[in-house]
């Protein structure tokens, strides 16, 4: 196989999308971060602020974070698996402790404030969002990084795991819409209709979130782009296929 | 090829999950139709009652329409693609018409009482999704429907077309969700955080959405759910691909 030919590239669509999506990722989070400083005093822990960690939080990742996690198989797509697979689980770990930080920060300004919880559209989709995507991330460690699950079994649960989890980041960048239109009326009301420039910059946010959305979509649906499995994993899923099918039907595998 | 055998029938997952999105989507209408009746006074057009068709019509038009058009190539998989087509374009043309209604009713509902329009996110995501949603469906026809566009240009433009078809069925969702936390922090912003039944009623509506959305979706994305070319068509598609892979490269077709 070392027979000297150049190494494998991306094609130039792919590259050329997936650098668009770090360019909105990162607008995003500047986004966030000037709505949070000019219009909301800024983000500070102990303090009346503490909510403001919320969005920034959520924003960084159940969306910025989630989402570069589901492009690494597009990314490197010609790296070993094992280590992309690595990569893609860590991305969605950090993600999930920083949202996590993130849902601290609304229940306890909630709590000093003495706002009630969970009662909003918003919290019902985002705390949804949230606790699926941590069942999503600990069936993925289950099934396929402990080495416990066989191989049909993993072939089975794979369709499965891509769908719901390409829904769960359309589910939380939903959430993050509502937030936006939540915290617009509750702090804007009365000016937001007159096109002042707080509800502009975050209807703005809005659509950006949209817009990356669709890019980070758009990478990971084109059937070209898909990661080609290396000529090893080929071998060895022959291999497995081979033994695999001579399982009993009902052998709980 | 009329050889006796049995006609085709859908697969049993196939069947089940459609039932289910007819179930959910029908308890889609109920549930609008219980929140506009119960606690907003009902639907009327020449009356302050005009705003309450807007969300009526969008959740029939663009969701409940707009999802069973995208449903019809599962749903009738072994027809003819001709017939199938028509359909598909049938039901699209359908939503569009009661979208506008719907939109109508918000402007003129506006007018009347004087509030300014497309200032909020909902606007923002809401007229993208229709006007998107527009362009889609003219494009649609053009490519697919009148006779002008190349074997060629239908393949290359078909994935963009299912992919966005897609995309804007979830931006409507979105835009529905926001249109119900809009609707509840203008009407009921004093009672939402005391879990008034309106407050539960509309929230559950747009996890309603939300199921409808991620079910749809699970039936399109299937593998193995995919309309299977007729043998006829793929004999006809070998004679195309025969035909246009004559083509000068730069033949504009």
């Amino acid at each position: 196989a070392m027979d000297g030919a150049p190494p494998p590239t991306s094609p130039t669509g792919l590259s050329a999308y997936v650098a668009v999506s770090q360019l909105l990722g990162l607008t995003l989070l500047a986004t966030t971060g000037a709505w949070l400083g000019r219009y909301r005093g800024g983000v500070a822990w102990h303090s009346p602020l503490q909510f403001n960690a919320h969005p920034l939080c959520m924003v960084l990742g159940m969306v910025f974070l989630q989402g570069d996690a589901l492009l690494v198989y597009r990314v490197f797509r010609h790296e070993a698996k094992r280590s992309t697979k690595a990569l893609h689980a860590l991305l969605h770990g950090l993600a999930l402790v920083i949202a996590l930080v993130g849902i601290i920060a609304v229940f306890e300004s909630h709590r000093t404030k003495g706002i009630p919880d969970m009662y909003s559209l918003h919290s019902w989709c985002g705390m949804a969002a949230f606790v699926l995507y941590l069942l999503q991330w600990l069936l993925g460690c289950g099934f396929f990084l402990f080495p416990g699950a066989s191989f049909s079994l993993r072939g089975r649960y794979k369709p499965q795991h891509i769908f719901f989890g390409i829904a769960l980041f359309i589910l939380s960048i939903t959430s993050c819409l509502l937030g936006i239109t939540e915290m617009l009326l509750f702090k804007i009301s009365d000016s937001y209709s007159h096109f002042v420039p707080e509800g502009i910059l975050a209807n703005t946010l809005g659509m950006l979130l949209v817009a990356f959305g669709l890019v980070v979509g758009y990478v990971l649906t084109r059937e070209e782009w898909k990661r080609p499995p290396l000529a090893e994993e080929l071998a060895l899923s022959m291999d497995f296929k081979t033994l695999t099918e001579g399982e009993s039907p009902g052998g709980g595998s």
